[in-house]
């Protein structure tokens, strides 16, 4: 770890200012190679900020500032210094560049946050907290991640295990007093302790799903007929003319992305192409991808043209039923200014005008509304794949232990299943870790975090 | 001045950290409403740094760090709080509104950096300079930007207009001595500085046109009849593939855009629908497109298909010439590798095969070749369209001066437009400037600069 790394911390693109993260034992003095202030950087008392200049070859790439932080007392525990410079990506980089002439090394994604960890400054749960917070898409996903980042859950956690460890030790125990036929503790207590944690487990594992939309967002697929007015609608929806329009069929023919922003909840609508029989090669590669939108849709949003006729559209959605059998449908029958009927809207159907603008109202409170209910409650944590995976093998070792103690087998068998689930329960925050399972987490964070 | 202003300091998006400024004489109290440090900032000396938490409604919000500034040493000259929150942009908004309730105002597009020059901490040019370095597309750009935020320019311009100075107030002196005939300094003298004030002025605003390049980079715009290969030419130039290739002529119908950087320069190529006769309604709104790309082109690469022969796209090209007449236009002859003749690159022609990789090298370099001679030198200044306009005024304020000069007017009728031409470089630096250039030249600003 005596690599010094340096990386842009500021989103890429255009903004005020950017800045520059440098860590590690020769931070400072790297810094002090290509920063000009009115005294070293390594003169300078911890927590301080100095203006100076950046120069190359006698020519100024830019006035600065730069934050000192000395070890332990930094995001990593290294030394670490913060240089801000002007935004715009090419500064960054020149300066980087620089500081990588002057001995620092390009950091790895995530390897400022894989650093705070080893030092002991953040847990692994605290860890993925962090890269929940910068890339969840809601904000109760960020909510929920900064209450992880608070360190509850893994106050909860660690509750949970000791008790479990207590109750493995406590059947170890029993087995030297076997020959009495003491009991340390009630069976019954013992197998309510283990079902409860068997619920804490499966009902966090469960979460996964509502995690997945508090942090990216949920994904409503459009798909219809041809002309059915998915992209008027869709305009209609974000409140701007980003699909073309045409009353040619199959004008659509990549996808389009928006989001609509409703109570903290993100919508992420996805325009597609039409779907019908066609010979013409690019419209066929653009149904393949609407596919490959639906699997990803937490609702597909059918549109039907009414003036077809309020059926017109069925054999598509028992298809999409098919191949999708546990994704919501809710029909959006369009155009209804067209007809002369009066429709009651219904849970799986609801009647619109995306050109007359009637209805839109209605379906975007539904789509809300089936957004909510899949956000089921507010939790500490948010699950990812890898939290999931970990509380459902527990849960798995958990229910063995269950087993062998509804079996009145030997207590040891019992103790072994639950101290396996403590151990990977302790892999949910780091206390028990290998150098596979960071690479894995940590290649979820960008450079620079 | 007494608003106090809060904005977001970085670019918007993913990161690891993002910066939220807050600037006025209220700004560390506003700062202490919604953070919780170990002690008040308000307490704490300027240039420090400190860790805390920000809380709304009890709920932790996220751990950040606070950094003061305390007037006039700081980036407006006003009392300044940067806060450093998580990055991803939820948090950041989520800490932005808590400052909005605690009493700061959403800046303005350019707020603090305007405040920076009204408080005397950057001339205009230097503004101007700050907007150059965060926009600029090409290292070029950057770094001329750079030496512009150094000043030297503005020091340049204050000799210019001191000597220029100088010549009025001798002139006017020597109205008091006309009767004697006495001449202060010689008439040759007067006219040759005049003469190289006009030659400064209009090298600078000829410059505008290099240092557009410089800013946004240089822009080459495809064009052809369909199925010439652009597409697939674009591909294999930005070595991805974004356009859809595909055998069916029309097949583009937007544009897209992607960036080269060759040696420190940016070129933009811009892939256009093809050119032809249509009664395609979605083709019609394309083509209509192309013509607005070529009009911003630096560049036109035409790509003709060689085996319908090297004139195939001669009546295009003499339209393109006619509408763009001073716009260089470059041939590529694509698929070469399905004729069986050799030929030789000339200036305006170049033979390649986009498919079989052939001639791309030879292709790339011409275009960096051209793109570097249109920057024709390198200056401390970037010249923009504000820039221009003055220097030409200046300039032909002192031409009118040359020709009284010449014709033996009155020395008063003289100074009178040296003057003129010196309040007008002043201008350039803000030493004389009213609320509408201000207001134009902050419209470039984004918000949180």
């Amino acid at each position: 770890m005596d690599r010094t790394i340096v990386a842009l911390a500021t989103p890429p693109g255009i903004g005020g200012l950017a800045v520059i993260r440098i860590s590690g034992d020769y931070a400072i003095e790297i810094a002090d190679k290509v920063f000009k202030g009115k005294k070293p950087l390594n003169d300078c008392p911890t927590h301080t900020i100095h203006y100076g200049n950046i120069e190359s070859q006698g020519l100024l790439i830019d006035k600065i500032t730069a934050s000192i932080f000395r070890e332990p007392h930094s995001y990593t525990g290294e030394n670490v210094v913060e240089l801000g410079c002007h935004g715009g990506q090419l500064v960054a980089e020149q300066i980087i560049n620089l500081l990588l002439d002057a001995g620092a090394h390009f950091a790895e994604p995530g390897e400022f946050t894989r650093r705070a960890f080893l030092n002991g400054k953040l847990d692994l749960a605290q860890v993925e907290a962090v890269a929940d917070i910068i890339h969840s898409n809601t904000v109760a996903g960020v909510k929920t991640a900064a209450r992880q980042l608070n360190g509850n859950f893994t106050k909860r956690l660690k509750n949970l295990r000791t008790e479990l460890l207590d109750i493995a030790g406590l059947l170890e125990l029993e087995l030297d007093f076997s020959d009495e036929g003491i009991e340390l503790i009630p069976k019954e207590k013992i197998k309510e302790k283990i079902i409860n944690a068997i619920d804490f487990s499966n009902g966090l594992a469960d979460s996964y799903l509502s995690s997945e939309i508090m942090r990216s967002g949920f994904f409503v697929g459009i798909v219809g007929y041809p002309n059915s007015g998915k992209s008027t609608l869709f305009n209609r929806l974000i409140e701007k003319d980003r699909a073309i329009v045409s009353p040619i069929p199959g004008t659509t023919r990549d996808y389009l992305e928006e989001s609509l922003f409703i109570k903290g909840i993100t919508i992420r609508l996805f325009d597609t192409a039409g779907l019908r029989s066609t010979s013409d090669i690019i419209e066929i590669e653009g149904i393949k991808i609407v596919d490959s939108i639906l699997k990803q849709s937490n609702l597909i949003l059918v549109i039907n043209d009414i003036t077809y006729g309020r059926e017109h559209s069925d054999s598509l959605i028992n298809k999409i039923s098919l191949k999708h059998p546990t994704t919501k449908i809710l029909i959006a029958h369009n155009k209804i200014d067209l007809v002369n009927l009066n429709y009651d809207d219904t849970d799986t159907e609801i009647f619109i005008s995306a050109f007359k603008n009637i209805g839109l109202e209605n379906l975007k409170h539904r789509i809300y509304d089936i957004a909510k209910n899949s956000i089921e409650r507010e939790s500490d944590i948010l699950i990812n794949q890898r939290h999931a995976n970990l509380l459902k093998q527990a849960s798995l070792s958990l229910s063995t232990a269950l087993e062998s103690l509804d079996n009145n087998m030997e207590n040891e068998f019992i103790a072994i299943d639950i101290r396996k689930a403590v151990k990977i329960l302790g892999e949910l925050t780091g206390e028990t870790w290998n150098e596979e399972v960071l690479d894995h987490i940590f290649s979820r964070f960008c450079i620079g975090k």
